[in-house]
């Protein structure tokens, strides 16, 4: 995700106060999002989709198939069959023919594959703690409970969006 | 964006603070991102990264690069040719070669597609002030100046990153 240029946002003030505390939202989510994604590039060769993926793999030792992954994963269809080849190759996943409907597709994570996966998500932890750490804790967990009170009304009834 | 399934979000607990927290801030950013893209769809036929394209050219009436376009936008590369051709089929957009650069392309708005922008424009906004609005003012003042604490550290010089 990059920059989201949402309208007059550089001329917002005043009674603008929910369109610029949105961009504020937008782009904290985004600026430590890409962070993230570029420590996963520079230290493993990967990405935050390709972790996303690993993780959702990772909760599941019977395997996803395919269609619920590209539902669940910041990727987008095509781009997840890539993301499975390209992990299928380097031995980190594996695919097989669902055993109840011979369409689809389950993908599990290999022994190696879940190595793979804990050594990053130590260093995805590491880092989101260094991230937050720059604020004082009792301003992150104001943070916690103002986010968690967005979220609710954003879920009025706790459902998935 | 779909949902970011970070490591053991949901076995994180106690000392997985930070972690936490930035999956609340994720998520809220997420949920807000679709929910405007889909009223987007829903009254425009329009997108998120189709707004913030035309946004982006909103600001500068002399027009932009396409490379500096791709840079700025939500939309990837391949995806902002595709978006720009389609906005030009509609009349929203015109291209024309650059002057100084014959290799370049430079994509403005068209006086239709200024309308239409600014027409989205205010329901997008109306659609924000919905959102926060159901959030008392004092936290949404607090949850700004938290906000803007933890911009203020990912960014220590005030560079773009």
């Amino acid at each position: 995700m990059k920059s989201y240029a949402a309208p007059s946002a550089g001329r917002a003030s005043g009674d603008h106060e929910s369109l610029r505390l949105w961009l504020r939202l937008f782009t904290s989510a985004s600026l430590i999002e890409r962070r993230l994604d570029r420590a996963l590039k520079r230290e493993f060769g990967s990405s935050l989709p390709r972790f996303d993926l690993l993780a959702q793999l990772e909760r599941e030792p019977e395997g996803v198939r395919m269609g619920v992954l590209s539902e669940r994963t910041l990727t987008t269809g095509g781009n997840v069959t890539w993301l499975v080849r390209a992990l299928e190759r380097e031995g980190m996943v594996a695919r097989k023919v669902a055993a109840q409907d011979r369409r689809a597709t389950v993908v599990r994570l290999t022994a190696a594959g879940r190595r793979h996966f804990r050594t990053m998500a130590r260093a995805h932890e590491r880092w989101v703690a260094e991230i937050f750490g720059t604020i004082p804790a009792r301003d992150r967990r104001t943070l916690h409970t103002l986010l968690d009170d967005l979220r609710t009304q954003l879920r009025p009834s706790g459902a998935a969006e």
